[in-house]
């Protein structure tokens, strides 16, 4: 049978498939993910039990977990291609992202692509080893092997650094990459879908998926979030600061999100995080960027009344992220670590279901050019 | 503005955005590429044309068109590392659709990926050098370097071959390259377009793109049209075996397309290019394929009465590129070497465009599940 055809540039409104992977609900402020409301598991659960849920619809016990665990683990190692063409990259100073899309596009070369429950468990666990031993070699330093004994999230901290961390900065990772795994149909799930929607490979539309995740407009880029508390430095720096770059019309980076009207619940989840995780010695920072925020929210309700421009998650992912000891180049990359369980998930999913996604287009070109041959052309 | 939710799993039906790169229309049989009828542009048109025809929206003059060729044949070495992956991949006899997504992959460092119209050359030039390259390593031969002397399609057959293809063979390439160059949003030109939404860069868009038009539900595979003649092997074995397959039940392969209800004009495009190529010594393989389609044709009437399965552009493709040698685990990226002019056209279309492509998902899960710690899961 025939549709209607309809006109949906950018396909906004246009619901392209179904899911049971994650919800946002940007009018009630309320992301649920595969059944649960974000804030009620994203700060409990490890990252393994969190891609355990998505891939199987429900947690997994402590036996499961420990299995899933030992299998993502001794994954991790990357086929030696992969390192050669992180050198390479390394050489010219390529992007983190597009290094991380060059190896993890060999990744088939160490699993069998068509098998994709094992090629997605192959893409979770070589992105930290990919982006933490990159990341090394930029900086000139020796590249650390993967230890199985540590968990996804700790392995990724020890491979950057050569230290095991502590806990805390543990927990505040596994929070992140829990509250970030996934969201919908952003572009980079969806490119996957597309993707594997062709029935495909489980690598072909990983890579798809971070060349999306890539672009700035891909949900903005979460580096220059915090870039305004380091400008402002000191609590009485912040009105000044801020009502000038207001004043100027500058957009004020780490608020308002277009999905969520009243409350992005993942900007609540790394706000809460952040609380316990900067104590003590990092309780200061944490007062400071508070204030920063609170300023900035007061001139943005005095400068654009009733746009109620709230925190966003990029905000707050900027505020975990620089917590635990990350540079701003690997935010994205780090992202790239959490959605590839999203991204996994989806196609998992889609391949369940066979179709073939394929809209249309509008063509506006012309249509009846005739041939002249090129000693006619002028 | 919200516009009305509605739903259309698959997209169909739904225009995603606008294009005046290519219009298939399937009610009335006729595909437009930028302005020209296929059938108008396709059999004379160097590829080098077609492509600059879709990036620019005009055919190049002689003096544009030298240059644009010299452009392209200076961009065909691979960067070192590509050459690498392509022989980790030979050495487990990896898919050459897979080769070919892990050493485009690397075009970034060839080139500053942020320009997009120089990647996009980069990409079109290096496709033919990776997939011969990758071609000959699987035959454990020599590699062939690049002759700048040579047209794109005369290139890629002398990379392959290490002869200088005869102007009949060249011709009958360039008839096919430009005949699948473009069609419409087709899964792996939506994958490139929803990439390039994000502004994210040309490599990671083709790369993407790569991986959709791997799946064997895009378009259907070439490789086994032809598989049915060589079967039958002589005329009289042709309508016993065809009889006996649709008895069976069996699809034939090679009838057939969803796009067009009456006629496929690349169908015959690549018939007429085929007519003029199979003369001489090759006349009595092409007088077979024909009697094979002809009985194929009058016993899917008389088994599928109504349906007017017609022959499509698989058949003809399978046809043609067998008839210049190629072998069928070529053919796919052979039409990748083809469909990346249209795929970077896309890209560079949308960049100008702006819009990001993110559709919505339906949830189907469940909205209510509560935590419950691992230690009291069973």
């Amino acid at each position: 049978m025939e549709l209607e055809t309809i006109m949906r540039p950018g396909l906004q409104g246009v619901i392209a498939a179904e899911t049971r992977l994650s919800r946002p609900d940007g009018q009630r402020g309320v992301l649920v993910i595969a059944g649960y409301w974000l804030e009620r598991i994203a700060p409990y659960a490890t990252f393994e039990e969190m891609v355990y849920l998505l891939w199987h619809d429900r947690l997994p016990t402590a036996v499961e977990l420990a299995t899933f665990k030992a299998e993502l683990a001794e994954k991790r190692a990357l086929p030696p291609i992969a390192e050669d063409i992180l050198r390479a990259a390394a050489a010219q100073k390529q992007p983190v992202m597009d290094a991380l899309r060059m190896a993890a596009g060999t990744l088939n070369l160490v699993v069998d692509a068509a098998d994709a429950q094992a090629a997605a468990q192959v893409a979770v666990a070589a992105f930290p080893t990919i982006v933490a031993s990159y990341w090394r070699l930029l900086q000139g330093e020796a590249l650390i092997a993967p230890r199985a004994d540590l968990s996804h999230a700790a392995n990724y901290l020890y491979m950057l650094t050569g230290d095991v961390p502590d806990a805390d900065a543990v927990r505040a990772l596994e929070t992140y990459l829990n509250t970030v795994i996934d969201h919908g149909f952003n572009a980079s799930t969806f490119t996957a879908r597309v993707i594997a929607s062709t029935q495909s490979d489980m690598i072909a539309a990983v890579v798809g998926a971070i060349g999306a995740l890539k672009g700035p407009l891909h949900g903005g880029a979460p580096g220059p979030a915090l870039d305004m508390v380091f400008e402002i430095g000191t609590p009485e720096n912040a009105e000044p600061v801020i009502r000038a770059k207001l004043e100027r019309g500058e957009r004020l980076m780490g608020f308002g999100h277009r999905v969520y009207k009243v409350r992005d619940p993942r900007a609540d989840v790394l706000n809460a995080a952040a609380e316990r995780f900067f104590v003590g010695e990092r309780a200061e920072f944490y007062a400071l960027v508070r204030h920063v925020e609170q300023v900035a929210l007061d001139l943005l309700e005095e400068y654009k009344p009733g746009r109620s421009l709230k925190t966003n998650v990029e905000f707050y992912t900027a505020l975990v992220l620089h917590g635990i000891g990350l540079p701003t180049d690997l935010f994205s990359p780090t992202f790239a670590i959490s959605r590839v369980g999203g991204w996994t998930a989806h196609a998992l999913e889609h391949y369940a279901s066979g179709r073939i996604i394929r809209p249309l287009a509008q063509y506006t070109g012309e249509t009846e050019r005739r041939w002249v041959p090129i000693t006619e052309r002028d």
